[in-house]
């Protein structure tokens, strides 16, 4: 076990070392190969995946085949409300939208409001209630198609998953827990349960269909360890393993390691954020991988591994040759730092500006996105 | 810890000291006093509390205290779906169903249909769903009012009963589950997950009308461990604690030992038994507190204390002369064991085609008890 970092679905910490992570987690890397056969039916590819921020998966070579026989997948991506979205939230969503569109799939978006509940002490349900509909707005807001996107909420949609929940749980033991996600005797048994609610939108489309259809998960790499339960569990009740995608994490604004945190606010900008307040947090607090002088920076040029505004436009300047263009005058030091914060601060108040009007326009169709039986 | 009995959710064995499990538990005794306390609101008093069938109790002055100041309580007791009912199941019912008419108050039946299935390994949801329907006609059968009645079902009224389940889920610790069920590492996540849903509908009602209504639940002493750690939850979620009225359990037909199982045919009547074989099952098997001939019975006489039938008769001869007088006569030696158990035979197997008329009426009116929001 390494432990310079920790990758749980209850924490993130150190910097991750995705290739070792692969090795712990047992999942395949995305190659080329890989993304030569996404291709065939996507004709192009997402940055996400030319750039490796999807960067592995498990059992997505058998999803094709199934698709190439025309047993077609559906998605299972979800949130657990909390708190405010981030723009490191929306990364695996916005990948999944992608993905629904090419190839044309149902996607069933799960809202656990019980989870974040049972893990956190001072969290009530009422808060987490606000928070499902403040996070519902965004999910809507990067265009989802609301003719195949059904939102599950747990609470809401006990009748349909609770039955469900209870034939996984039957699969599990403490044990299992424990050893998944380093549950102890004074862990509440409400979040020792909890995994099974999360299995369910993996088979809960086949339960309504009465037959069994491929499941594709899009997911931030530290929610594996549900998965690598309920994978086990749910071929065991006669349904498939679902495949799973996996994406690295955003790296948060002050810095390389960890995870972007909605309860750090200078670790993260908020997709509610002004662009005042997107200027001043950048500015104030984006990790640097210039030097410490304009002198030094021009001869040395900047470090963009390191530097957070460069990561960040890997994530959302779309255009290989701008970003490439902006590697190259940053390592050679034609880039200074504030310049280089100013091209992100631009490229993401632009990003944000249309994501606030689709978000207010979504307030009208929330409705239409909750599945009804 | 007494080792002779054992008295579980799950296990009943040895023969039950009911002083010593007051003790143990820590319930009160049902005495004199209080009993002239409900007689003031009932008038008459129930067979089963004046042959101290129901035998211990907790809160239930506080529960008059509060009838008295006219804030009515609800009644809540339940049966978990798995196999047929016999007359042992009824007993607790019988009772519930008399204070339900005395105190004129509502009872909520919970259906826990995922109980048994997550507790025992063989059982499906499908069979627990055919024992629902069967277990459902035998409690309707015995006269329950559908205008105060109402079943919940944990599989159908999960959106109702799961959100409130989490709320109590986060106060119990696997440790506490593990010190009242004796549950291990090896347990399934749902088995533990599950006292939880037992715990809600003695709130549930308090939920669903926006105040605060006491709550007296009825049972066999045996799931007193549910209720002791969510007696100590409810109140933490702002409800009354519920007052509980415990009764002994009705001996199995070949011993004064352990409880009558639904899993072994000689041990129980079932309440669809037919006449012949409740005959049948009685002269083969109802264990005999008589002596080894007639003659040596006449001279000293048989022991009520451990003849089943005499013991059966208590639950079921409502007459306290007639009962007494059966009881002078076999310890006299007056009454033989085989005109003794003629005596419950024919008792029983008036009382079955009562309940079997009623049972099969029953079939029509399961719809009006399932609870509609």
């Amino acid at each position: 076990m390494n432990k310079d970092f920790t990758v749980t679905p209850w924490e993130i910490s150190g910097k991750v070392d995705y290739d070792k992570l692969i090795k712990q987690f047992g999942t395949q890397k995305i190659d080329t190969s890989l993304l030569n056969r996404i291709k065939k039916h996507t004709k192009e590819l997402h940055p996400y995946l030319t750039r490796n921020i999807f960067f592995c998966h498990r059992d997505l070579n058998w999803l094709l085949d199934e698709y190439e026989k025309n047993n077609k997948f559906f998605l299972y991506t979800g949130r657990a409300p909390s708190g405010k979205i981030h723009i490191g939230h929306l990364v695996p969503w916005i990948f999944t939208r992608w993905l629904q569109e090419k190839f044309k799939v149902d996607l069933w978006f799960q809202f656990p409001d019980e989870e974040k509940f049972l893990f956190k002490d001072d969290l009530t349900l009422e808060d987490t209630n606000k928070y499902l509909y403040e996070n519902a707005l965004d999910v809507i807001a990067l265009g989802f198609n609301p003719k195949n996107t059904k939102f599950l909420i747990d609470t809401v949609h006990a009748n349909l998953m609770y039955k469900e929940a209870v034939k996984v749980a039957k699969k599990i033991t403490f044990s299992t827990t424990k050893a998944s996600f380093g549950f102890t005797n004074e862990t509440n048994i409400g979040a020792i349960f909890y995994t099974s609610m999360q299995a369910v939108p993996a088979f809960l489309p086949s339960v309504l269909k009465g037959k069994n259809i491929p499941c594709l998960i899009p997911l931030g790499v530290d929610q594996d360890p549900h998965f690598r339960i309920s994978r086990d569990v749910i071929p065991k009740l006669g349904y498939y393993k679902p495949a799973i995608i996996h994406c690295k994490f955003l790296p948060p604004l002050t810095g390389p390691e960890g995870k972007m945190s909605s309860s750090i606010e200078e670790s993260a900008i908020f997709t509610i954020d002004s662009p005042e307040i997107v200027e001043k947090k950048i500015k104030k607090y984006a990790f640097s991988g210039g030097q410490p002088t304009i002198e030094e920076h021009r001869k040395k040029g900047g470090n963009p591994d390191i530097d957070v505004s460069y990561q960040w436009l890997r994530y959302f300047e779309y255009d290989d040759k701008k970003l490439k263009n902006i590697y190259n005058d940053y390592t050679s030091g034609k880039l200074l730092t504030s310049e280089l914060k100013q091209i992100l601060i631009e490229k993401l108040n632009k990003f944000l500006k249309n994501h606030q009007k689709s978000r207010e326009k979504a307030k009208k169709s929330v409705d239409k996105f909750i599945y009804t039986p």
